[in-house]
């Protein structure tokens, strides 16, 4: 095309290409990891190409040789980039070139790089979303043990950070675990979507060259082929919806450990983190700190607005890492039993006070006032709401009788809640199965 | 509770309760919406009530009537709101009392403000998800109409904004309409994990008072029930899954918008958009604006990186309103023909040029550079590339021969890219088979 | 224009203006609040008319007086909108037409409608940006005074939310005041590229008429006027600005808030918030939440990513309340002193404990590890650190004599940090000489 | 500390420490490039402890030897991190401690990680900064330098992509070196708060040691000195600042971008990119992209929303590629005159025609609608608006008389545009030497 020419009105020296250009436009340094993906789809296409008699068979047997070569050199690190394989592709295509020939300039017959480049894209990211289903399964399950195990501890469950009232250590297990199950699920669904075949869209028209998309989709075993060239080659739908994913399912891992992380101070001690996953201060001596439980807090905001091939591996590397060190904090994590027991109080009892009366007959808005002056009352005198005498509580509303005494029992509490997906013994049993039918139709 | 403190160290005069922190804290303004919902799920809950044996059949009776009257006076508009009234749920519950009396203060034993809150949210959103859906189909029905009555039109397909090939036009419409079923697929999707019963999961414990919720599934059918009631109350996967849905759908149509804003200005003239969707200038007399267009695509940030009750709300109206005016838009314009052939240019089709060298058995990588020497012979001589003579190409490889002419034919071109997705007529007619049969089964 | 076509496709009926599209354009609703600066603007740009001999003294008069007019009806509530008014610039137009006649439509020559939006947004910003900078310097005074007052207040300063550095309480409180001063100092400068003069550019092209641009600027009193007619009609830096401002600052806010709602925490116990920021819980009886504090952070998410007038009168408005607020809380706060006095443990003098050993010597590395064997021992015997005896610490390093007693004591602790910005009283009265000495500067 | 606990229940097997832990937590990947920084404040710091009596001159005099070996080693590339290297701060200590020994472990005397961390991340981001700074002044030099030498060249300017008024091309390339002055201006802010030192803040409570603050700052030449430890070591506004002034900067480069893009479609045909910023398609052979604007374009989206360490140094590159490759196209590119002035038609004149009345004495909102109707005559009668005849204009208003003939030139038309920022010759003058004085102003 037209030849070049120089600066005008001042500015940088501008050659053949401005090499700041070149390092802008290239790819090479984060797609690296594609070139399984890319071998693989690449013998597809010249199965394709062979079936529409665009190859003879031993142009196809020539080329498919050469890939598999090229994916050694890859697999054995044996591979060398040149300074000018702007991407993946160029690259593997060019060394195909040096190993079989001209041969290798028709194994993109009617194939654009856009083609080319979702393709690898959706393989790369549905063998991804695989592996990552396959840590949250491994975590989720791990929870759901754990949760099993301890069902018999309880604590207090917060709300607004006040203490609110008894549930079971297992409870709390399993309000997290049943957010992650939400995850699973989507993520069957967005790999569901990865899973369609781009190939054979060319460059927004189409494939002219009666290459058979089915044959394509047949060979890398995709679900469904897309529906339209233009959109097959443009649409990112999918990069989105699984950065999406990442960041919801961050946002309940972010959850997690920051109650983690306020259960493990001392002024709460309920739980103490593994040394695995702790560090300390090079100051001061007598520090632990939660790293583990802070990354995996901090890491939620990294995975938000952003739309693109480096995203998806960042994200990738980053929901990889964050779910296996999860999976191994919640393994390691000591729980303090005694601390847990110590944390609850009287006034937690505060809304079965109210149910007291309610059973009694009262409407429930006046015995939540009735059991608000009770509290009141015990601030004042400076005593534990269990400890206002029958009399005193009498004041308040003559319903309460000796059986009162009941209510200050936080075993018998957290029993009530039998509805399901409430706190007592037999609910968190149903949770439990749930989440493990749920685990097992996930895996099927 | 304890008595007020004045104000110690200088700062505003503190009441009982600061009148600007009531403010803050008030959200009847944008919930007034909600009182549909709250009336639905009030009247179930006081079934459940009753079946637990904590109203009688008269009780419930009166909550019933009361509820119906609350319901009647907001259909009519007299229901008044008081100063005091902080939300829809006391609003309600406060006309209630004044309605039925004692009774009233039943209605709220064992469930929560929580409870209560995220259960009015899901049976909106559920609604408003159901006619977005609706919406959402009368679009893409809208576009595929048009797809099948223009199918003869050929104009430009463009990358980078550059001519790239002569596609149909209806290919161009079927790109977005292909779009929108993932956008309309995953709508479903979300709805199905809206349509989960949360209440009956109390503050954080659960409910203690037997209510049955598998009868609360029924009675305000529900598709299934939450697991966990720490969860319950407190996850809003769903509005962030909602919220990331319409910000995808956004996407979409706003690059649809940006494309119709482009062809329809002077310099492309494909496209001319009806009156009722432009808008003139205050200042140039001659100036007629595509509005319609700029506010979709203006549209597309207000969506994102919120997740609140107010997002659900405002989010829910301009789709409504984007989905009405973009089909609007695309059932009334109008469409330059002659433009449109026009913008078709010979060296448009250097692509069919390396292709029919490649049927010739020139490698494909060879045959595009062939191409592109014919595009700079052209370019340089100052002529077409279709009026090159075959003397000339045949300096560029000897396999070009007569029959070369019949490459310049745009409807020839357009033709060729019959693999499923292409421009070629059988594959438009094969695209709108299949994005109608999909719209029929997601409508079922 | 061309008349209207009607639907071709099928879609929506389309009248001469869908009605739809007409809502979906007003932004009157939110505008309102423009009125007076509106009205402002154009008094000053009926003078420059006036002065480029487009406008007669008369006239001028005329619409000078309409316009006071037009500002008397909004002020007194008198003023009533059409339904076919836009935005509040063609309310005003109109109304001051019917009040004045045909000289109304002179006033418009030469301005675009951009031209006045933008100026009216910049008039309007500035005063809002005022009003902000006051609420923010009273919530820096009062945090100023109660730091001064509260000095020899001592408690644990910690990071990773683990109990790591005795400090004062004062000193916590000025490391959020200082943070607020930033943003005091950004408001400022905000303020300044807000204070620039678009009117007298045009549509984009500039104004036409004469119109002197300095007696614009004069009238408005603008501290500089725009340099180009297109930047000055669409560029939007100053929201973007305000919005990162608002963004940053409640971000500040927001840490504040979170430190003082753990603070506040049965397990905490160093604060009791005012029963003025609280509110109950409708389930649970003995519930205060500190709703104040969850509110100024839940708002903080609220202010990012958007970029329209829209965003700037919310987000306006959120920041008046939270700085009120945030003053409120912090005027009426109550300390738990003797809960803070007994939070401080002698491992959080570990530190020190490695400091005594680098005052004898030695390197600072091996006095932390020293340091960290001396909490390993205590920890192993089941003892505080301060309890371990001199023969005990002697095992660890002979440079421990008698003298390591006085390391076990809080306020010798915290006055050692007597270098600018530590926390020994010189330092932390040095600071609070700081932030008063900027605020001073500041609203000068 | 305590000893290992191993897994209970499950999940991954965990040893000391669990090695996606280290990986995770890592950040020596990134922050390599701060190595000068980091022996910087070192040495700044050695000199801080000799002066206060912590280090002899001896001692120091072997620290400040080993770190500018420590420098040695890095700036000729032989400095080897060890896997055990988290951060570049433990590699250059533990580098430090291999070539002096002991006497290595007397430098972090009361220096936190938090300290140094701070101080060399505000080191390289002042240095940055600077580097920044020039980059966008050759930019807005060579903008100027071409508005200048274009300064006769007319064209049309658009409002919604629809032709509005004739400007001068100079007119167009100043509205976007203005915007790039407002970034030039924030920089400089944001630098300013940049330096400040945080040195000697320690972990929380500030420095013990008697280290004088006001000699790190002389020595590292910081403009001040951060007011309270707490608040030093923990703020990161810098970086928001920084992020955010990278947005803005970069959102104005790609609108100019988008422009560039579109004035160089064969549809306007405006400009022509150089081929050293264009590249090609794999598969159409006449195509040529504009790859350098779109990914300029592209690069918007890439520094939103992060505030950590990563994205600064990742933001930086972005940013110094992207100025300087901005430089590039505009030094370089092509105008194509003849289009632009073929582009110029007689509607374009439509608001002249108005101001022509206007200045015959008929209110401005008349005289609109009198040239709307003689647009909509000439639309009608198919001619252009100036071939309407005296005589048609006529019977729109009497004003019309034989100079009216005198509004159809392009040329007169822009010299009205006269008022300060208008496109008229002696205002874009103006202009250009405002933006020269401003730089000038900004690199005192």
């Amino acid at each position: 095309m037209a030849s070049e020419s120089g600066k005008l009105w001042g500015g940088r020296f501008v050659g053949a290409v401005d090499p700041i250009m070149e390092k802008f436009n290239a790819s090479i340094a984060y797609d690296r990891q594609l070139w399984e993906v890319d071998v693989q789809g690449s013998k597809a296409y010249s199965r394709g190409l062979e079936k529409a008699g665009l190859l003879t068979k031993a142009e196809m047997a020539q080329i498919l040789q050469g890939l598999d070569k090229v994916a050694e050199e890859w697999a054995q690190g044996t591979f060398k980039l040149n300074p000018n394989d702007e991407d993946i592709h160029t690259a593997n295509e060019r060394r195909l070139k040096e190993l079989i020939g001209e041969t290798a300039g028709k194994l993109h017959t009617g194939r654009s790089r856009n083609d080319q480049v979702v393709t690898d894209l959706r393989l790369w990211m549905r063998r991804t979303c695989s592996t990552l289903s396959a840590l949250l399964w491994e975590l989720i399950r791990t929870m759901v043990d754990r949760a099993e195990a301890e069902r018999d501890v309880l604590f207090p469950g917060y709300t607004h950070l006040q203490r609110a009232q008894p549930i079971r250590w297992s409870h709390w297990i399993l309000s997290h675990a049943v957010a992650l199950t939400r995850d699973s699920e989507r993520l069957l669904e967005v790999q569901k979507r990865i899973n369609v075949l781009p190939l054979g869209s060319g460059a927004i028209a189409g494939n002219p060259l009666g290459v058979d998309r089915e044959l394509l989709r047949a060979e890398l075993n995709f679900g469904a082929i897309t529906l339209n060239s233009m959109d097959a080659t443009s649409e990112r739908d999918f990069v989105a919806e699984f950065l999406f994913w990442a960041s919801l399912c961050m946002t309940h891992l972010s959850r997690m450990a920051e109650d983690l992380i306020l259960y493990g101070t001392k002024e709460f001690g309920f739980v103490q983190l593994s040394d695995a996953y702790s560090t300390g201060s090079s100051l001061m001596p007598q520090k632990k700190n939660p790293d583990s439980l802070e990354l995996i807090r901090s890491k939620a905001g990294r995975v938000f607005g952003r739309e693109d091939k480096e995203a998806v591996f960042e994200v990738s590397d980053t929901m990889s890492a964050v779910l296996q060190v999860a999976t191994g904090v919640i393994s390691t994590l000591q729980i303090h039993r005694e601390n847990m027991a110590q944390a609850l109080s009287p006034d937690m009892l505060a809304t079965d006070l109210a149910y007291y009366l309610v059973r009694k007959g009262m409407p429930f808005r006046q015995a939540h006032e009735a059991s608000g002056k009770a509290v009141f009352m015990a601030e004042t005198k400076g005593v534990a709401l269990n400890q206002l005498s029958l009399q005193e509580l009498q004041t308040i509303s003559p319903l309460f009788s000796g059986d009162v005494s009941r209510v200050w029992d936080y075993g018998h509490s957290v029993e009530q809640y039998g509805a399901l997906g409430g706190t007592a013994r037999s609910s968190v049993d149903w949770q439990i199965g749930q989440v493990r039918a749920l685990l097992r139709a996930q895996q099927a």
